[in-house]
């Protein structure tokens, strides 16, 4: 436990102090956002805010999970290992792709294919890696199981061997895509994304906490949790709550920075990497509920454009749907947050329910 | 368990829809927030928005008490009832204070006797009530014995039953005055108070849930909680936070709602309440320590002003000190909100650690 607070401690200190270090040399180099000309035009004075800030909370993440395993002089585990570098693999595909944006001046980085590429190959090198390095009770980080709230009964292996672990790869990289696009999607809207997260990240230290007390390893029950490393996931969601936070003191409205591609594929990741190893794979949907909403509303927009030629929303994601109707851009975060809260709350209850349920 | 989460979302949809139609009522009625003339001049905008808000926020946290209860089929406690009074009762003295002040059209509402009279009043009352209704197991709401994260050995009662009965309604009323000018000071930025509420009221969900599973009722042990009612407790705590975390929806930037002295001195009276019964009276100063460097900052000002005629702040309380240096209302709020899940951290933190290292 001290190990975890230790770890949300030193990033929480990392990006605060770390982050306009940063700024700083953002913009003596002369690196600015560039706005893409769709978004709405109240967004083009935020040209110029430096951006890929995403690359400090990705540094203080690392060193937050350092420190905290220097100091408790405990190793690192895999499942610990496979979600930083879930992490840090999405946060650099995000960055080559900002640094391309800015260097070029150009609204987009790498081209479409060129990022799915990087994400897969990426999610591909997690998916085999996890479920590989069994423990002493035959644990490994994830299993062939789909999750809700643990694995369920329903086993991907059932395709057989290879097969099987070809549709874990197909699995995993869906859960991939979906978080680090929800992020992304989410991102846009000072400090939106960064606060998101805080809470969504928070959740999973709790869940890591209560899989740690309640582990079929030292705790056995019907009611226990078959997780690897359930206290090393405590421990990497509480280092990227931290970081968030830290960071969310400079990217709060007005911001100072963005977190860019950086920071929402990286982070996307890391609650990917998170869900996977925790086994907590369908419940993150309901605890990413924000990202998931705003993500839908893109789709919903697309989908009825395509079909029916009509608009739902003024413009989508969500978010600038609500700027267009003449909410102030603070207000749709505070209330998005709160939504954000709620959903976090409910994948919170419904996860403490079936363990109070019992199996 | 299901009580608590039942309680946390009845209040929660009282504030969310029970604000709006408050806002109507209050706009009809042509009440509108008198501003103070020596406040920052950008606040004269803010002149006509409703006041009074915190008259939602305690009726729809004691309807989430009442809804928990008769959906869970189980009793008020006598801890939850005085916690429940001692909010009400100090809601409606700011309540007397706003009214006064919208209808005379005047800044400043009842005189600080009079204000200081029903505050008084009220927490003496409190008090008395707080060290009866022994249980079967001889445990009252509060006891004399000065708290930390429980009781320390320090026993105001060794100066006699008489004299030690004055020191702790004297002991009662510190705390009540503390915490409620804290979050009256705090009060003044949209949504600053209110967010800053969440968190601590979560601190005290928190805190209850835990003293209820290591309470020495049922579960003795060398570490165990001598509290007479920690569920209820946690109960209480999720209805105020509930109730704010609507009403926040509301309160946000810009604000289209005030909480007013009905609000702050209400959410004061529910923390003190909280901290006595919960036997953590000098850890609400970590808990609340965004409350208490507001506090300070105005102590200190007008300290420094006293005795050597300068001002250390631009203008005291501490928030208005960051206006005046021309960072954004926003800024400002969610960064003091970010000092406000800092400060619970630490708290929450202390009292584990303290549970960790045992008696």
């Amino acid at each position: 436990m001290k190990a975890v607070l230790i770890a949300a401690l030193v990033s929480l200190v990392g990006t605060l102090f770390g982050t306009p270090m940063f700024i700083r040399y953002l913009v003596r180099k002369g690196y600015g956002q560039f706005i893409r000309d769709d978004g709405p035009t109240a967004h083009h004075t935020k040209r110029g805010t430096p951006t890929m800030g995403g690359a400090v909370i990705v540094a203080a993440a690392l060193l937050g999970y350092a420190a905290a395993h220097v100091f408790s002089v405990t190793p690192p585990t895999v499942s610990g290992l496979l979600v930083l570098f879930l992490m840090t693999g999405l946060g650099l595909v995000g960055f080559l792709d900002d640094f391309i944006k800015i260097s070029k001046q150009r609204s987009l980085g790498l081209r479409s294919g060129q990022k799915l590429l990087g994400q897969t190959l990426v999610a591909v090198l997690f998916a085999v890696l996890a479920l590989r390095f069994e423990n002493s009770s035959f644990r490994t980080p994830a299993s062939t199981h789909i999750s809700f709230v643990r694995d369920l009964p329903l086993d991907l292996a059932f395709a057989g061997p290879v097969l099987g672990l070809l549709l874990f790869i197909l699995w995993a990289n869906i859960i991939v895509a979906g978080t680090s696009n929800g992020v992304n999607l989410t991102d846009g809207l000072d400090g939106l994304a960064t606060g998101a997260s805080v809470m969504v990240f928070a959740a999973y230290v709790l869940i890591g906490i209560w899989q740690f007390n309640q582990n079929c390893q030292w705790n056995p029950s019907s009611k226990c949790y078959e997780v690897r490393d359930p206290h090393d996931i405590a421990l990497v969601a509480a280092c990227v709550m931290g970081a968030c936070f830290g960071f969310l003191w400079w990217n709060a409205a007005p911001a100072k920075i963005f977190m860019g591609d950086t920071g929402s594929l990286a982070l996307g990741g890391a609650l990917a990497g998170l869900a996977i190893v925790s086994r907590t794979e369908l419940l993150v949907i309901i605890l990413g509920g924000l990202f998931v909403a705003i993500t839908l509303s893109v789709i919903i927009q697309v989908a009825s454009f395509k079909t029916t030629g009509k608009r739902v929303f003024r413009m989508a994601p969500l978010q600038h749907h609500f700027e267009l109707l003449g909410w102030q851009e603070v207000t749709i975060v505070i209330r998005f947050w709160i939504i954000a809260g709620l959903c976090v709350a409910l994948g919170l209850g419904l996860f403490y329910a079936e363990w109070m349920v019992g199996a």
